[in-house]
């Protein structure tokens, strides 16, 4: 990680999620790490800190989810955005090795769990699976608390995101077709 | 609403939430209208298409929702920031008319639910509550199935956001103390 890289307290991690960037969700088991992108991810909570996010049956990465009741939230940038795209054009049940070793993507264990934080991405989230199985099954939709968070201070501190002069690291919102939207102006309403 | 409402294909009403903008909830029970602001949204499927909104417990929205069955998300613009901070200002439990009469805001009903569309947003959902005791109870989450669907054509059409050239119609996407992100630029990555 690079130096920039500060602790978010967990009451303020919610702030990493709410303006809705599309995210890279990772986990391993057994040494197979597995990374996929999710633009179908939202805060839930604040105290406790809660997050969820939908992960499709028969992706490789929620299986490692399933089995290691861990998983990271990582908020790529748009540097990134050809990563992120690469991540979600295949599986990681079609690799022979894991898919960071596939695409030469550089990550290291969390803090509070193993699962893998991306280097070059502007938040991470550490979360432990709340385990929900109608929820997991019924709706695809896996609930985590978040045990740590953490972002890069350069666009992220005091609990807010400021982008200005620094248009490489804004996040990424998914449209589709491999088109995203990263963030613009900010608007500051005054009641 | 205006001449620029299009219907969206119910199959693609997730893209209308997938770059995580800020929405507003409405519903409505016996003639007495709610309308709150939530950043924490998300699209949760496309087929059959879901969507799950956390609603707290003190809103009086939600129990509008709770009650009818029924709500709607609408997808405000930058040229309603004010409003999005306005309604998420005040209660509709403290209020003695409802919230769209106190601060002027013109709806109508939807095709298929009565839960009220605001005139001015760029896009609107209209859902059908998906009864989860356990997720609403626990943690505040509603789950709605899609039963229609519209968007301002200006900037959504052919299933895809295009905000270019239509700053005012810019979605909105909620950092916290009254500022907002807008939209960007698009990043169009091709493999």
């Amino acid at each position: 990680m690079n130096g920039h890289v500060r602790a978010v307290p967990l009451a303020k991690a919610y702030r990493l999620l709410n303006h809705g960037p599309t995210v890279l969700v990772t986990a391993v088991h057994e040494g197979r790490r597995g990374i996929l992108a999710a633009a179908w991810n939202v805060a839930i909570d604040f105290d406790p800190p809660r997050v969820a996010v939908i992960l499709a049956k028969d992706s490789y990465t929620r299986s490692l989810v399933e089995a290691s009741g861990r998983f990271a939230i990582n908020v790529p940038c748009a540097a990134q955005a050809e990563t992120v795209m690469r991540v979600g054009s295949v599986s990681g049940h079609d690799l022979t090795t894991d898919k960071f070793s596939h695409f030469g993507l550089r990550a290291e264990p969390g803090i509070t769990s193993d699962a893998p934080l991306l280097e070059g991405c502007v938040a991470w989230l550490e979360c432990r699976l709340i385990d929900e199985p109608h929820n997991q099954e019924k709706y695809d939709l896996f609930i985590g608390e978040v045990t740590a968070a953490f972002a890069d201070d350069r666009v992220f501190s005091d609990g807010r995101w400021h982008f200005e002069g620094h248009d490489a690291l804004r996040t990424l919102h998914y449209i589709a077709g491999g088109e995203f939207l990263s963030t613009g102006p900010s608007i500051q309403v005054r009641l």
